[in-house]
């Protein structure tokens, strides 16, 4: 998506080879019309799928589902984050370490949003290690729910999260897929197939 | 609002004479459609005003703040929160005391995120206690920014935010004000204006 990759080029700052902070239009400051465009992006690749709602975790893949909800035509659900581990029987719960804040965090869905059979569309503002998703995916494992598929916008492809989540039969759409950012600067995956090809 | 109305009386929770549990469509499951109203409500409220960026509080302000920005074609900002006290230089931060998780929270806005003189639109989805909105505008005050109102999904007016808010000279738009929720029912500020209005 070039819109979404100018941004991260230019306002994007990658403070070590494995963050990169994008602050300033995707998870604090808020570009709207970039937001619109990738929940267009989501929704036209998923639209064949049937899709019932669309999930993701509070507080920066909230804007993300909204638009692709929005553009789908169906409702979506944010699973929200609390430290108290008081067990509920009446939501799903998973836990997950966040390396950001160095702690885990329980994520929590009500059972009432999510039914047994239900097509389940999942998306997210950035893909790295992956643990938020897999709590995702657990949750919807335990509802029954039937994954159609992870929409991501920007996937740091050399960490660990997409092993796990193909490791779960999950396909995964990135829309901005980042190979490297060696040296502060960032190589998206596309890039380095293109070199790999004019080598040929 | 009568879409929004609509849904509190059928599908919102009456828990207590101050308990509205609204998680079915407006902040855990959400419905995207009445999401995009509300936004273009906002935006419509406050055309004339030269907004230039619109705030919330994470989490459940963002889809409301993204829906409004979207509309109006400006940026938005979503505090976060935080619970270490880690002071730093480059966020403007308020502590927040939560009757819901009782607790007390920071809320932060990256300084590179709020200028001097610029228009702000402060947006969420419940006033309640008003805690929440006090401390953004605390970080608004700090930033010199100028707040042209604050536009809340659903007022609850027999709680004290309405007044904290106004004795900040901050116009209120509410898309839903509910006058009282005794004996498990909803009473909207209009109706109780409708009611006086008829014994006239």
């Amino acid at each position: 998506m070039q819109r979404l990759h100018d941004y991260i080029l230019q306002d994007g700052r990658v403070l070590s080879s494995h963050v990169l902070k994008v602050d300033s239009f995707l998870n604090h400051q808020v570009q709207p019309a970039l937001i619109q465009e990738i929940g267009q992006q989501f929704a036209q690749a998923f639209h064949d799928k049937d899709v019932d709602k669309v999930i993701t975790v509070e507080a920066s893949g909230i804007h993300i589902a909204y638009a692709t909800a929005l553009a789908l035509g169906v409702p979506f659900v944010y699973a929200k984050k609390k430290r108290a581990v008081t067990q509920s029987d009446d939501v799903y719960q998973a836990s997950v370490m966040s390396y950001t804040r160095n702690e885990t965090v329980e994520i929590t869905v009500s059972k009432s949003f999510l039914l047994a059979g239900e097509k389940v569309l999942v998306v997210d503002d950035i893909l790295a290690n992956g643990n938020a998703v897999v709590g995702l995916l657990d949750i919807l494992d335990a509802a029954g729910a039937d994954v159609v598929g992870l929409g991501v916008v920007i996937e740091k492809r050399f960490q660990e999260g997409r092993a796990k989540i193909q490791s779960r039969n999950v396909p995964i759409l990135p829309l901005a897929s980042i190979e490297s950012m060696e040296d502060g600067r960032v190589v998206f995956a596309k890039e380095l197939a293109a070199e790999s090809e004019t080598k040929e």
